[in-house]
C-alpha cells in the first residue's frame, strides 16, 4: 500500500528494526515527510495514500481529500484529539496505534515494584551499600507474602490484562474495577468484578492501569486512598493525572500506605519537588514501557496489521480506536517516547 | 504424645502462634528444656519422649535410651551431622524439618529480584531519589523483559519447586539442574533438565537453589560464570558455600554479568568488606525466608504431621531426612533465623 | 432504549431467563412482533427503535427509515447476507451476535469426543452392554494418551479460542491455522502457527472449529486428510460445509483417520444415510452448542451490551459485525437452534 | 547393579521397550528366573542380590539371607503382604513400585468418560448409529457444562493429582478428600479439603480414586451416595472394593446419579451379570491405565531409579513403600496387566 510515513516524535530507525524495514520497503510503498512544509506534503500526498503513519493533525477537510485512505497508525501509541474520528469511522477507515507493544513491560515493572515494595528490596539493598543493613528476621520490617494475597487492578484494557497474566504465578485473589466492562466480562476472564472503593478496599497491592478519561482525573484521590488497607501497596503504573499526588505523597509520607509510581505530573520532576523525599515512596522515570524492544515490536506489529488491510482483512495486533470512546480519551502527547 | 521441647536457637513463642500453641497444648504433653543442665534433662527425658523437637546432638546411644521416640522434630529446618541418623532409620524414627516454610518466601524474593536486575528498579529509585535519574528510553539502560525468556534453576528442592510455581506468569522456558534427580522427572515436571554448563549458558537469569552437600562446595567458580551468556542475570538464594564469592564480586564488577544474593560466607558482612562497592551487584541482608509468617509456619506444619504420626501415618508437611542424602548435607547451624 | 424484538426462529422465553425477562423490562422498552404483516410491523415500528433484536432482512432503505438505531442484535448468532451492512456501519450501528455462548459448550464437547476417540469409551461401552468387552490391555486397541500430544485447532474464533482453554490440563503442543489471523498474533496466545498442510501433519488430534467463508468451503477434501498421520484423530466442530463428507467417511471406513462430527450437510441425516454404518465414526446429531443454559446466556449477554450501547459504550459480550469479514460469511439459517 | 529379574505375572518385554531392555543390560547384570524350580533359584540368588524386581514372598528370613540387598521393585505395582517390609525397612532396603505409569491414562479417561456421562456422547452416538437420534436441543437431556462446575476427587495419590492436573483446563472448584492428607497439605495443593459427605454434596462430578485399605472397604454405599446431589455424576477408576455395587446400580438404575465405572467386583464380569443393563451407568472394561505405553513406561521409570540407587540416591520416580500405610493397603494381585 502507499505509506504516507510521518512518525514524530517517534524516529523511523526506532520503530522499525533493519528486518521490519526491509519488510516495509518490500510490501509497500513508502513516501516519508521530508521535514519541510508539512501542510504543503500533506496537500500533496494526502490524494494518493492509502496509510498514513503518524500523529499529525487530519480534519475532516484533510480526510475527505484522501479518497484512498483506508488506515491510520498512530505509532506514539496514544489516540489524540486532533482526528476527525466521525469522518474516519464513516468512511470505514482504521484509526489503530500498537499500544499493547508497552503491555508486557509495563506488566513486568509492576511486578517487580510490587515485590519492591512487599519485601523493601530497594531499601534494603541502599542500607547495604551504606552499611546499616539489618539481618534476617530484624530486617524484614512490614514485609509479606504476595503469594494468594487479594489484589486489585484498576482498569483492565491492554496494561491490565498483562498484569492479569503476569501475576499467575502467586495465584493472587484478583479484584477488578473497569467502569466500561460489564461484570460478567470481567468473571470470564477469571476476576472478580468491583466497584472502585470495594476493590481498594479488598486488596492488599492495588495495580491501576486506567488511561485518562473525560470521567477519571484525580479519581484517586484522599477519599479513595481512605479505602485502601493500613499498609497496603499502590503502584501507579498508567497515568500521574488519575491520581492526586499531594494525596498519595500524604499516604505514603505517614507510612499508611506503600505506593510506587513511575509517572508524575510533570515530567520530568523539579530536582527540588518535594516528592523526592517522601519516605515509603518508590520512584521510576517513566520507564515502565520504554523499552528499545518495546519500541520495533511497534513496527512489527504496524506490519502485519498493513497486511492484513492489503488483504481486506481486519487488522487485529494494534487498538483501534472506537466511536464511543476514542474521543473519552485524554492521553497528552508524548515528548519523547 | 510427650514432646520433649528445646527449639533453641529458636523460640518457642516465634514458632508457634497463639492458636497453634493452644493446639499444641490440646493435643501433647510438652516437656520443655529448662535452661538448666541439659545433659541431665535428656538423660531424664528422652526415655519417656515420644517427640524430641529441636536440634541438640542425639547419639546412638542417647537413641537407645529413648525407645518411645517416633519423631524428631528440627525447626531449625537444617538437617545437621550432630544426629545418629542410621539409629533412627533402623527404628523407623522420622526426622523432619519443616523447610518448605521457607520456600514461597524465598521465591517470591528471588522473583522480585530478578525484575530489580532487569529493569534496575533499586537503581533507578536511588536515582530519583538522588536527583539524576534519567527519564524514559535514556533511563532503562540493558533492561529487558523476562516474559518468555529461558531462565535456570540450579537444584530443584523445595526452594527451585517454589521458584518455578512463582514464575509461571513469566511463561519462561525452564532449564533445571539437579544432579540428585533424573532428567525424566524433572521433564515430568514441566522443565528441561539439563547439565550445570547447559543451564548456564542458556539462561538470561539463572536462580540458585542448591543446599550446600559434600560434592558441590563452590561450584559456582569463575569457570561456571564465564559459561554464562553476556549481561545475564544470577541470583543467589540459599547458600555462599556453593559460590566462590571473588568471581562473582569479578563478575559484577566488569559488568559482564548482574548478580543478586541474599547470602554471604561471613553474616554479618565485615562494615568494610569491599563487596560493598561493587557495582552491578544486587544486596539482601539474609532476609529471603525470614518473615515472621514463615516461621509461625513451622508452627502449623510441624502440629500436622504430629497429628499423623499419632494416627500412625507418615508426615507428609515436613521434609524428612533420607538415609542416602542427610549425610551429604552440609548445612550450617543457624545463629539467630 | 425502544426495543424491536422479533427473536425467530428463537422464541423469547428461551433465551431470556425470568430474572432477564424481568430485567429487559425494566431497562428497556420493548415492542414485540405480533405475528401480523412483518412489513407493516417494522414500517411501523423501524422510525423509532434504538434496537432490533432479530434476524430478518434489513435493506439501506429500511435502516434509512431508523434514525434513532444503535444496535441490530442477531440472537440467532449467525450474521446473514440479509442486512446492509454497509449501511449499519456509515452510521456506527453496531450488528451483534452473542455466538460466544455456544463456544464452551462446544469445547467441551470437544474434548469429550476427542478422549472418546483415543480410548474408544464408547465403543467399549456398547461392547460392554453387548457381552463382547475385552478386559485390561486387550481391550485398548488403539488407545493413546492426549497428554503433551500435539494437537492443531483450524480456526480460532470463538469456538477454537474456548478450546485451547478448555485443553489446558492436558499441555498439547498446540497448532493453529487461522487464515485471518497473522503467526504473531497467535505466538501472543501461546500456540504456535501453522499453515493447513503442516497443522494437518503434525498434530494427533485436529479439532475443527472453522467457520464457513466465501473461501473454504470443502477444504477438508481428500487431499488434506492425506496430510494427517495414521491413526490421526479429526474433529468436526463447527459447520459441514467445510468438509467433504465422502472424504470424511472414506478415510474413516479404511480405518486410516478416527473421526467424530457433530454436523452434517443435511440435518437431519436421512434415516438410511449410508454415513450411519462406517465404522470409525463418532457421531453427535448438532448438539455440541445446544444446552439450554447456553441459550439463556443469550440474554444475559445481550442486556448486558444493550447496558454499554445506552451508556455510549461499545458492546464487549457480543460479537460484532466487521465490515471486512461479515461479507464473507457463509452461515445458513438455523431452523431450530 | 546384580539384579534377580522375576516379573511374572508381567513379562519382561513388556515392561522394557527395546531402548530399555539394552540400557538394562547396561547398566546391571541381570539373572533372570528360568521358570523352574522359583525356591531353589531364590535360595541360590538372594545372596548376591542387589536388587529384587517381581512380586515374589520375601520373608524376614530371606531377606537375612541377602546380605547385599538394596531394592525391591514391585512392577506390577500393586504393594503385596506378601513381604516382611518391617525388615527392609530396619535395613534400609527400598520397596518401589512404578505405579505413577498409569496416573496418566486413569486421569485422562477419567476425564473422557465425565464429559461422556455429562453430555452423553456414547448413548448419542448410539442412538446415532440406530436411527432414533434426537436434533440439537432436542438431543441434550440433562447435558450439563462442567466448566466451573464444582468436583470431588475422592483419595489424593497418584491417580488423585493426576486428575487434578489433567482437570485444569475446566477450571473446577475442587473438593478433596483424603484421611492421610491433612487439610493444609491439600490447600497448598490449590484445592479445598473436605470431609467425605460434604465432597461428596457439594460436586457435581465426583472421582473416585481411593487406593483399598484396611479402613474403606464399601464407603461408596448407598447412605454415601445419597450424600450426592440429584443428577450428579460418579466416577470409579481405582478399585471396585471401595464401593458397594448394588447400590452403585440402585443409584443409576433409578436415574438419580449418572455412575461411570473402569472396574468391577469380579473381572471379569459374567455375561448374564444384571449389571450390563442398568441404564444411566457407562462402562469401561478394566481399561484405565492398560495403554500399552504405560507398561514400557514401568520399566524406563525402574531403570531411573536404580540408577539413582546404583548412586546411593534416593528413587524418586516410583512410589516407595511406607513404613505406615503400606500394611494398610489391601490390593489384590494382577491375573495379567
Amino acid at each position: 500500500m502507499r505509506i504516507l510515513l510521518d512518525p514524530e516524535p517517534r524516529l523511523e530507525g526506532e520503530i522499525f528494526s533493519p528486518a521490519a524495514a526491509a519488510r516495509l520497503a518490500a510490501e509497500h510503498s513508502v513516501v516519508r515527510f521530508d521535514g519541510g512544509d508539512r501542510a504543503a506534503f500533506y496537500a500533496r500526498e494526502l490524494p494518493g495514500a492509502e496509510v498514513v503513519m503518524g500523529q499529525q493533525p487530519l480534519t475532516a477537510q484533510a480526510i475527505a481529500h484522501a479518497p484512498r485512505l483506508r488506515c491510520i497508525v498512530n505509532v506514539e501509541t496514544n489516540f489524540l484529539p486532533n482526528i476527525d474520528y466521525d469522518a474516519c469511522f464513516a468512511r470505514g477507515i482504521h484509526v489503530i496505534a500498537p499500544s499493547g507493544v508497552f503491555a508486557q513491560p509495563v506488566a513486568e515493572l509492576g511486578l517487580g515494584m510490587a515485590l519492591s515494595l512487599a519485601r523493601d528490596i530497594h531499601g534494603a539493598h541502599a542500607d547495604f551499600v551504606a552499611g546499616r543493613e539489618r539481618w534476617g528476621l530484624d530486617g524484614t520490617g512490614r514485609a509479606e507474602l504476595l503469594g494468594g494475597a487479594p489484589m486489585a487492578i484498576i482498569g483492565y484494557g491492554d496494561l491490565g490484562r498483562a498484569l492479569h497474566r503476569v501475576l499467575a504465578g502467586l495465584r493472587p485473589q484478583l479484584f477488578v474495577h473497569d467502569p466500561w466492562l460489564p461484570p460478567e466480562f470481567l468473571r470470564r476472564q477469571g476476576v472478580e468484578p468491583a466497584g472502585l472503593v470495594e476493590a481498594l478496599g479488598r486488596a492488599r497491592v492495588v495495580f491501576v492501569t486506567a488511561s485518562v478519561t473525560t470521567d477519571n482525573p484525580g479519581f484517586l484521590n484522599d477519599a479513595a486512598l481512605h479505602a485502601m488497607q493500613d499498609g497496603a501497596m499502590l503502584l501507579l503504573l498508567s497515568r500521574a493525572a488519575v491520581a492526586d499526588f499531594s494525596a498519595l505523597a500524604a499516604h505514603a509520607r505517614s507510612g499508611r500506605l506503600r505506593i510506587a509510581t513511575d509517572v508524575f505530573p510533570e515530567e520530568p520532576v523539579a530536582p527540588d519537588d518535594p516528592i523526592r523525599a517522601v519516605p515509603g515512596m518508590l520512584f521510576s522515570a517513566h520507564r515502565a514501557g520504554a523499552l528499545a524492544g518495546a519500541l520495533t515490536t511497534i513496527g512489527d506489529w504496524v506490519l502485519e496489521d498493513l497486511a492484513l488491510i492489503a488483504r481486506d482483512l481486519p487488522p487485529v495486533m494494534c487498538r483501534r480506536a472506537e466511536r464511543e470512546t476514542v474521543t473519552r480519551l485524554r492521553s497528552k502527547p508524548i515528548s519523547r517516547s
